[in-house]
């Protein structure tokens, strides 16, 4: 294999001692070593591409200006997006981010972790899946952290995350104030904190408006079979006697696996159902009706987290815990189509 | 800060020697030992939630089971798709992938290599920006890694490509074969290998099919300013009194943004204009018509790529390069319209 060049071979060329090496390498005890050998040994140093081993050097220090981020899955939009804001920000305060996907899998999420602080990481952005309170529990003696996304009630930590109730809620009193008040919910079946407050806000939001709940409106999908189960699930609340007029999906991937299903079976939006999704995509833009959506403030969320970390690493002490406002994003989908056939 | 706990603090809570500890946690010399002490160690080490310095015994070793990759920019869904196929088929392979963005600047891919290899990766795979030349010349002589995507034919090393000329030659074959003859293409203004090729294969289809040529038909844009600049481009291929019968866009983003576009403008697809996608993204099969696009076989290409690097990793040798296929996904946003009119 390739071998790193080490002080001793530069040593060895220039022909003086390691620790003479190391110290001009080091920029100590400089002013005792001839300007000479000092700009020789520099010049050898980069002739043979050498590179300070900043492991070995994290090893004694205990940093790394090093941040490990574990998103649920980079390839969701959703994740990608959080990690690259996360990226830059983290790049302005001189760290840089290494990250992994758990895979919605506490067993996945408690390797990286091991992987990650055995890289000496000097902390964690976590976007945690489900069942994954044992693991963090462990990891408040080991390491500073920031959950970001999804949170634990139960776990008394650093967390950014979004108003979850609050966004749904005014997601669906919207829909209320167009008009529409057979509104379905798809969403997961999960014992995830994060997405259940979703629920919680429809069923609020519901009941303020004195809008009884129905059961079959609400759809709860396991995560691993979303793509089979939307067709059902599309077709039990557009179908028999009782369809609904408007159907909110409580995450961006769901909208976009119902979105197709709409379109498969020629569902026309606003037009048969009004249609609000969560979180962002392109898709949104791209749909034949341009999609109404509760923005998440990414940038935000993907800032603090990294903020808050870097200050936890820094000095460690207080634990902070925020929920961030949504925007809702008012388009075509969610336009009351029976109102203004009524009025024209 | 927490302290992480080391051979010692077992040692010290055992009653027995670092050395012997050591022995036990490595399981070296263990016939040596008397399992109740050996029981007692592993038990203590679990208490304190012991975790062996993966980056010491890596110095040792000089293997640490980990592989860097770098992407363009991982919010790209190209990217994120690429990088969670890396991920599976690393994790399959016992390697844990850790990975960031060059944000499309030699010099920040400079210093990810250098972050990654300090953080002693065993390899790289390397989505590599314009002007990266350079960098991996040097970079030959420090670690194994594999190109992916991009590569440059002045450096001779792995990679893993699209045969992009062929792709694209046979995307304009197919506009040619549904009717289509006045067709621009938006492309990116670079010196990338893979994007420059993309155009050879859309002129050398044009000329082979005695199509002229039309310079102004060709719109290459500057990457840093697609977004303004795309407004300008649609218009110009739209307008005045040559406009093209079809459009073919030469990356996922530019699509993306070209789309946004031509709904903006009301321009219909495929009525007014046909358009040809290239790679996937969800927008395209959400867009009001569904697009006909060049599918990149990303899984191939993410796994072939990771298990290149782990043969280079584990004997030296041979370079691999790849060239993969792409299909054409034909759908209706190509669809001739004229000749339907005609035939209808």
């Amino acid at each position: 294999m390739i071998k790193k060049t080490s002080l001793k071979d530069i040593a060895q060329v220039v022909g003086v001692s390691t620790t003479l090496v190391s110290y001009v390498l080091n920029n100590q005890k400089e002013n005792r070593i001839s300007k000479e050998v000092a700009q020789k040994i520099r010049e050898v140093a980069k002739q043979l591409n050498y590179q300070p081993n900043q492991i070995a050097k994290s090893l004694k220090t205990n940093k790394s200006a090093t941040i490990g981020l574990i998103v649920a899955d980079i390839s969701n939009p959703f994740s990608s997006s959080v990690a690259r804001i996360i990226e830059d920000e983290a790049d302005k305060q001189a760290y840089t981010v290494l990250f992994g996907s758990s895979d919605e899998n506490p067993q996945k999420l408690e390797k990286l972790i091991n992987t990650l602080l055995n890289r000496q990481v000097d902390g964690l952005i976590i976007a945690a899946p489900e069942g994954a309170e044992r693991q963090l529990i462990a990891l408040q003696q080991r390491t500073p952290f920031v959950l970001i996304d999804r949170y634990f009630p139960d776990v008394k930590t650093n967390y950014v995350a979004l108003d979850n109730f609050q966004s749904i809620y005014e997601g669906v009193q919207h829909l209320v104030d167009s008009g529409f008040r057979r509104i379905g919910m798809v969403s997961f079946k999960t014992k995830l904190f994060h997405i259940n407050e979703r629920k919680r806000g429809y069923r609020a939001a519901l009941q303020e408006n004195d809008i009884p709940f129905v059961k079959s409106w609400l759809k709860e999908l396991e995560p691993a079979t979303v793509k089979t189960e939307m067709a059902k699930a599309i077709r039990s609340l557009m179908g028999g006697a009782q369809p609904v007029d408007a159907i909110l999906f409580a995450s961006n991937s769901l909208a976009l696996y119902g979105l197709k299903q709409l379109n498969a079976l020629s569902i026309r939006v606003p037009d048969d159902v009004a249609v609000l999704g969560f979180d962002q995509a392109e898709a949104y833009d791209l749909f034949h009706t341009p999609l109404t959506y509760i923005r998440q403030p990414l940038l935000e969320m993907g800032q603090l987290a990294t903020r808050i970390l870097v200050d936890t690493i820094q000095k460690t002490g207080t634990t902070t815990q925020v929920n961030l406002e949504s925007e809702l994003v008012i388009r075509a989908s969610t336009q009351s189509v029976g109102l203004i056939r009524k009025d024209g």
